[in-house]
């Protein structure tokens, strides 16, 4: 026996972070079913469907360490699925010991139960996960957005500089995506953490006419809410939770993107907190490179296919399909380990951003004040008519390029502009603090919705 | 000037319906974004930001009946969108009649905000539209299920039979899966409908310190919601939209398929409504050809990667992203079209489905009686012994289907059976509706629960 | 240490196949590093560019199994890459032993060469199984395409019951796009199997004007082609055959889907060959589960979407990307295995196929002969005109469907019919295999064009 | 009847770009069944199949531009596809000239026939049109190679400057994964450019005997190949197609995402050629907006779902599938129409490329020396022994960081380096152009096995 049975293997620590992969190791996969077993005994035991006496039997073996992995392996390959070698090696365990009981495991369930109730026990465990490396993210953010309220940075669009903003303006940005997704979490829980139990045909007839109050024991029992019928065709509840991943992994690749552009050599704006040898270069001492934006990059580039592979398995035949279902296995663990790396990574980037507040400001001066014309020209239209400042500002910008000068300094020669504008409120025009507009009133906008 | 600009082309009836056709016209397109241009002039003359007298202008020339989409088209090839040529051309048709409201149109936004805000109001008439549709569905599936309470059939998993259900069963299966996209989209359209303006950067920094009050009177104009800040990098309430669509086709496509297999000449069980001339074919008169299921399986195939498009799309770069923005303009049109094509397909189905319940009676038979075995093993269990009757049944099947008799007639000449079962109570073993569980209640469970 | 590195874990031998695992386990993975940084040691001392005693001592520690997993996963996420820490640890372990020699390792190379070039020493391997295997499939497809050339069944369309076909010729259409993937697979192969080699920047800079007879050297001695350039920010080398595997993939599915849908209890026309246990169900003795087609199917949903992985990634950054790159790591070997396992499953599948001839030709009567009303329509279209010819077969057909008779007998009935047809002739139109047109031929076409 | 039949709409010509819309409209699709039908009786009369007499009367009405598309798109609701109401419209059409040849129009075909026929008519105009423009972008990269062989700029890995490169090396890169476009297009074509010809279940069984003369005599009347076999549920031919554009276009983003990354304002090295308004704002001068690139991304985006949509497609039931083919249907010309468009993009964008090869240089100096470390550390280790040398650079890296002076200054002070390198031999030393290893002969080595 061994205990290396993550999957993640040697790239697991770095796209899947360190805690959601004991979640979705081969034995919490097994554990995740047992469970079920353990608890469809209890209940039937509870509810007279099965004798009293067997249900600590069949608990007893319930433990996954106990089991081979390679013969589950090797036997799902003949069955089709795990569960059906995992009842058969629970039954013979409780056999060995017990043999009347053994003739109760998984009594009047299907293979599909115990797989997809383990799954939404292995969810449990991943969402709340999740759920607190988001209020984590989430409070990151809002000291981020807090402290760089006044932060003025280049606005970019097209990958150009465009206009001024504040760098908390950005970081609210960021923020009110993560607020949402945490709703959508919240929103989505319901419909996700319910029990799987349906029998062979979803009718629960092996159980004759006991078949709802066992189910309602069983789900009590785990904990569980009890739907109104079971699902095994109906594959929402379980895809949702990976599009609303995706949806997620889709604002953490947005935000490694940004931070990376900002890493650039020629941005370097902020940085990714320096570990220990993280994203050095002995040879390129002037490297920086940005470790954690990359694995979040490569979740935002694979969730998306995950999340369309998931929603493509949804075409399911009849009662139980074929292939769409055996599709989910491996895919959404993948999804949900991939987005909460990523999730982790950011978490852990937002948590010691190195943020450059000088180079940030020294770039605002790298086009020579163009990047304040429209404020100048907003300005000076109040006087001129907006026509008028218009074509004049578009003139000096022209002359600032082609002579290589600050537009300020081009400006101050200008006759009229100096009519109706002296030095210093010219000089004052080109603070780009002060054409932010309303930016410090929608980060505390974005604040105050904030889930605390 | 033409009318004929929908997009859809000559498999847009097939594969969109009809009604969600006119919202994704591109002049629809160029109208939402009109809409926005005239709300915006009427929002900043309300509150003094423009003069009084250049809302009324500027709104007379917001009708996209009004533009030539050609050189519209050909605008958008050097701006990059089709804001840019739109704005132009408005402004040009204000200023032939008023020079100086031409001043003011578009002031202080951004392209982007009337694209988004412009789609938004889009999505807003297509929500109303697929919430409608979803209701009706809903309401068929409502009937077919209380119908078809006690009609059994045969339950199918892996293509194979497995135990008998009723139909109404299958039918509350796909219903419970429907009421949750309601509650779906629901839960999102708080998220969805709400106005995008931010201004060149996200400050609205040109309108000085009257962004708010302006953003305010805005939203209100277009009945839209203000969200804490603009969202141009952040598509999450969009992609949202794609995915819970998806969700929805994904079930559309389940339901496509499992009635496609039960038209199958071999099966027989229910049919689409017979058109004229839908889906027959005058050389092979047997032929019953799934039409509707055909397009809703195509939508199910598709949907999938046009919501794995939007969510790559999601990584956007600062203040305003470079392809992934532009990826969503066709993306989502098209999977909006694509899952109310396939909705109205599957309406329209449920609405009219023929079902076959002698057909379905028949198949029940089509095994000699072996989908029985379950049921019978276990009756005979609770007098036997579990371990004992179900050898005796597993012999007696094999014996069935060696000699190609019904399993009934073979336990019939079983002494060890006749001991316990007399032959009524064997009949009576034998029939499905008998062994369905709790599926009767199970309906009712998931009409109690259907939003009415 | 442990052997248990495979990644499949406990789905591997269901969805992977046996051969394949053996090729992506962790350890293969630095094994492929270690081959490279071995071979770049000789070829460096070969050329004189290393001292010629330092390639000894180097390629004495490049064996997979000295290396610590659990640590290089650790180290993985510092550098963002398994290639760093292992270099690291490889430079230790020579150290260790020969200080000297240890100044030499990984000389004049960057991560990614030792990745990539990895990558495609385990993508050779990993395609000589393939071919094994698509010529085994090859051979099975035209052994059964030869042996049922003239047995009849039904040719369906739209899950509906059209003309008679054979089933040599429904293999033949399987075979013919078989052959065409082994047609890709070779072309692709020059592209594929290379060298990857360019130092940080692709200039091999470090080895001074001795670049490429150094890489000469090592191309010679890994046994790959040597490109005209280094290709790390061009994946199209690697992502097509991701796209050619994609294409195969798809094969197989529409082949497993098939026969999932022959294997319906209603059409039961072919069946996955038995095996102990396999697809059996001890409560539910007439099921005979596709398993195999279950894991093929699996593999079609999943890997079109992990092609789809493969090509977003392409858009890499500069010399070296960020993210998109990292995202081949886990998926390209995922797609390779998936596609491996689904191609064992329908090779063993062919292999052993249970072909029912009797339930074939009982399924072509199952519609009373309408099946066969076109080739009545055409015998009877020579004597009496298409037109008039049509319009009898179809009054024929609409009686025989309403009273539930063989056509055969409702014409038989007709005076027309018999002016033209005596009942031998009649009852000789009603045999199917005499409509099969040309299929014998292109049977023929298509083995004789097959690579043996 | 209307000639704006273009699906491209509003943002065809941003997206598609001007020539291979017309390959794609409503008409062209028609136009593409229409000459299959009109061959075909061509074929059938040319055979003695037909009567002579009715071929001619048939082609007759083979013009797409006869035909009501509105009619026709309603038509499609019903049969489930456009060749059922375009074969009833041709027929009627014919009949009102010639009744006797109205019987025999679209003999012993299939919808699919002509469907798949009339898409490979259009798919072979459309890789006409690829391949002179692949031409012509290999040329424009050729020039650029070429051209700039010796302009030294900054190699950039995790978006961080690395090393220095040439431009020419970078573009050699682009070019040397067109080469292999090209050539994967070449040895598609035989695959892909191929009848369909089959009749209603692949056996031509309508024409008796004649069926392979037929397709035979049709084949050489279109130019195109004879399969050995009917391809109606094998896709791959035509996803294949779908695959090589996504690789290419794959391409094609990442030299879009390059050159917009060289125009982003901090580096500043490249921009597209400037046209009337592209790309600029009149209110921020500052800015150049990457637009083609823009158009490259989106489609970079969007075709690998497009692609995945195709493969996942392939899974069609029978002789002929229901919903695979069907998605095929739209998603395959707008795979084709954004691969084609992007590639004009990217080709005009290299065709007037503006290369900065001034702030290139500039840019190499950004980091005060550091990006040659690892060159005076080479050249300083062949004197000083590798571990003395690199400890020393490392060292006096440090101080040129925190002092921020050039490392060239630093290191002309240390005795050691003066030991050994005199100041002259240092400054070239810091050459870039001389660090930049085979580079040159890289370039060389692409230039040599481009095709042209």
């Amino acid at each position: 026996m061994t205990t290396q049975d993550n999957t993640g293997g040697l790239f697991g620590p770095l796209f899947h972070g360190s805690a959601i992969g004991a979640v979705f190791t081969d034995r919490a996969h097994l554990q995740g079913m047992l469970d079920f077993e353990a608890a469809l005994a209890r209940a039937e035991a509870k509810t007279g469907v099965i004798p009293a006496e067997a249900a600590g039997p069949i608990a007893a073996q319930c433990d996954a360490a106990l089991y081979d992995l390679a013969a589950l392996a090797e036997g799902a390959t003949r069955g089709g699925n795990t569960a059906i070698p995992l009842v058969k090696a629970l039954t013979a365990k409780v056999a060995a010991r017990d043999k009347a009981a053994a003739g109760f495991v998984h009594w009047g369930a299907t293979s599909q139960d115990a797989m997809d109730t383990g799954l939404v026990l292995q969810l449990r465990a991943a969402v709340a996960l999740i759920e607190a490396d988001l209020a984590k993210l989430s409070g990151n953010l809002a000291t981020l957005a807090q402290k760089h309220r006044q932060t003025p940075m280049v606005g970019r669009t097209w990958l150009q500089h465009a206009l001024p903003i504040t760098f908390g303006l950005k970081v609210a940005g960021w923020l009110d995506a993560v607020e949402r997704h945490r709703a959508r979490i919240i929103e989505l829980k319901p419909r996700l953490l319910v029990l799987q139990f349906g029998g062979a045909a979803g009718t629960l007839a092996a159980l004759g006419d006991k078949g709802l109050v066992v189910a309602e024991a069983l789900a009590a029992d785990l904990k569980l809410a009890l739907p109104a019928t079971s699902w095994h065709g109906a594959r929402d509840r379980v895809v949702e939770f990976g599009t609303v991943l995706a949806l997620l992994t889709g604002t953490l690749g947005k935000m490694a993107r940004d931070i990376a552009l900002l890493m650039q050599t020629e941005a370097g704006e902020a940085y990714e907190p320096a570990g220990e040898g993280k994203g050095g270069s002995s040879t390129m001492p002037h490297k920086r490179n940005p470790v954690a934006a990359a694995a979040a990059l490569a979740a935002a580039t694979r969730v998306p296919h995950l999340a369309g592979s998931l929603l493509s398995g949804m075409v399911q035949e009849h009662e139980r399909g074929l292939g769409g279902w055996h599709a989910e296995w491996q895919v959404l663990p993948e999804l949900v380990q991939l987005s909460a790396g990523a999730l982790a990574q950011m978490t852990e980037v937002t948590g010691g951003l190195e943020v450059q507040r000088d180079q940030m400001r020294a770039n605002l001066d790298a086009t020579n004040g163009l990047i304040m014309a429209e404020a100048v020209a907003m300005a000076l239209g109040a006087k001129l008519g907006k026509q008028e400042a218009h074509h004049l500002i578009e003139a000096a910008s022209k002359r600032a390029i082609s002579e290589q000068r600050h537009l300020r300094d081009v400006l101050a020669e200008d006759k009229t502009v100096l009519l109706h504008l002296d030095r210093a409120t010219l000089d004052k025009l080109f603070d780009p603090l002060g054409y932010t507009g309303v930016a410090a009133a929608l980060i505390d906008r974005v604040l105050a919705a904030r889930r605390t």
